[in-house]
């Protein structure tokens, strides 16, 4: 008996009929695709080196003999595959001729380097180029049950790792031997990767929302703010807890303690048809009115799925609604430079009956002893 | 007394007058630098959102508010520093327009997305710009003694940890789980990020030159491929070692003497003037004499730096010469598609007195009892 789940390789083939329909909505014959997690999301392919050409009729995949194998284990049937020896914009020129009917290309200008732009103007001169913003971003930012599942696994096996690194956390050690127990739990609990860069930072760098993990040692009295994630089958978990090495000052626990009911008003304000601008705005509002409005200085959040950043943002000028299937973060923070600071970052489904936050790890204030 | 060496910060200001050279050279009047590594490179800013331009008199570096504290602590003294509130764009007009006499500006073509091209061509259309390539990265493709010793460094770091993680492989333990043991060490070892991710290949995935670590649990007679390295002050090693987990059959020891053999005679013959085809074709022809020219299916090598894959490439159709302090790899392999693969990669310095293979961990056929 054939077992269609497991011959059927690849993503949907919905995902390519909705980018026919996006397409045609732009009055283009084409679409040249040439961000990777934008293919891997309409193929299923996730190696580092390809193009896709996406017609009415053909879906076309260019890649190199690196991923002979990887590529026939991975690609629909609804993908044609082509593997180029040499480059593979030699072979994109011959496979877009054989198209009958294509003139006008859209190519994706948030992806495509001027270097190979040039390369469409000179070598793919006898069609029309027109540069397209978003097509497969804004159906990527809508997550089917299968990308929800993946994501929900991501989110499990980062707080999994948490988990089991917060028992080890102590006075002394660096701040990146704390970033390698947390990552060696997380591939312990089958994460294929990291997501970005993790971030362990201690007392003052607490307060850098774009620290790294550096050779600080933590010391009895920090704040120690963590934020990481897993990759499950593609798909990004991120998350942040900041816990207190010690016994927190009521200084800390005050800040704590606004972040906190920031971030869970925001997650049970968060709906469907909501502006992004407003989820924002619900935790950005709190902490405003508690007095530390100038210490929130980013957004409240982002999409994640195949990238750990993408549509949509909840951030002060995105007017756009939010819509059913999108995961995003909910994270508020407060930061005080020289002081520290604290962030509390959760990940949320959106369905139609309300919010789900996925992330299930404490968000009390955590006293390591 | 004032301490000089904590007093300036930043790399050496030799790096920005080498490249007015270059700016001249190519009859501009100033150089765009999008590419966050060469900004790096000219300026010690490690942020991940910057742009840089450098006149005849002017070198200004636009990051965000995210970044004010940590570019203060990185940037050298002669560069002049502006946080922009909201897009770096908006800032980087008035920044050209108040250099006098700027008219012609190079952009770096490579580095550049389309999106930001059309910004160049839109706001930017009161000057003239010019595509350019591998202005700073012919620069960064010889190191100052500063940057060999943060090679060291991060070769050290690498080879540490592989000698901790080869103690503890095992079979029935995932890919997955060993990257995560090696990237523990890594960290331990004092490693500040991972410059690409891990490859941990068993069994017939050693066959595949870009796998990563996957979920496949190792067993009696593997070969166990790791492709790693580390990055100190963000410089990054690259190695690759291949073990057999038990003991190696008859044909897997011959394969590995090829590829050991190759390693040898590439290392031993490289030197500076000599063109990379020239490096390439030592072990090629080796290989190719041994019988297994058709599974040596990558170049040699690459150079490494702020980037683990920069100038300059050990590959056949590389004419250039080889130059007194450039770092490279080399990395010649055998894959035979469904029984498995080798790889021996060091990182190798070339000097006027010859080349100095950096990596010492042993090359020998290493058999995990």
């Amino acid at each position: 008996m054939r077992d269609d789940a497991a011959f059927l390789s690849g993503p949907p083939a919905s995902r390519l009929a909705a980018l026919r329909d996006a397409i045609g909505r732009a009055d283009l014959d084409a679409l040249l695709v040439t961000g990777l997690p934008s293919i891997r999301y309409l193929t299923g392919f996730s190696g580092s080196n390809a193009l896709l050409l996406v017609s009415a009729i053909e879906c076309v995949l260019l890649t190199d003999f690196r991923y002979e194998a990887q590529v026939a284990d991975e690609v629909a049937p609804h993908t044609t595959v082509k593997i180029e020896p040499t480059s593979l914009w030699a072979g994109l020129w011959p496979s877009i001729a054989a198209i009958p009917g294509v003139e006008r290309i859209g190519f994706e200008s948030a992806h495509l380097l001027h270097r190979d732009f040039a390369r469409l103007l000179e070598q793919g001169g006898r069609w029309q180029w027109r540069p397209t913003a978003d097509l497969v971003e804004a159906l990527r930012a809508v997550k089917d049950p299968g990308e929800v599942a993946h994501i929900r696994r991501a989110v499990a096996m980062a707080e999994q790792a948490l988990d089991r690194t917060l028992s080890v956390l102590r006075p002394g050690l660096t701040e990146t031997m704390v970033a390698g127990v947390l990552e060696q739990h997380l591939r312990e609990a089958g994460s294929e990767a990291f997501p970005f860069p993790s971030i362990v930072a201690s007392g003052p760098r607490s307060a850098l929302p774009h620290a790294r993990a550096g050779d600080r040692r933590l010391e009895l009295g920090d704040f120690v703010l963590l934020d990481f994630g897993a990759v499950a089958h593609g798909y990004c978990s991120d998350i942040t807890r900041t816990v207190v090495l010690g016994t927190a000052t009521s200084e800390q626990r005050t800040v704590y303690e606004i972040v906190r009911e920031a971030n869970v008003r925001a997650s049970g304000a968060i709906r469907v048809g909501m502006r992004g601008l407003a989820a924002d705005a619900v935790a950005r509002d709190y902490i405003d009115a508690c007095g530390f409005g100038d210490a929130f200085g980013h957004s409240l959040g982002h999409g994640i799925g195949l990238e750990v950043h993408e549509a949509p943002r909840l951030a002060k000028t995105v007017e756009a609604p939010l819509a059913t299937g999108m995961v995003v973060t909910i994270e508020p923070g407060i930061y005080r430079p020289g002081w520290g600071g604290v962030r509390i970052e959760d990940d949320v489904l959106l369905t139609d009956a309300g919010a789900e936050v996925l992330t299930t790890f404490a968000r009390h204030l955590i006293e390591i002893a």
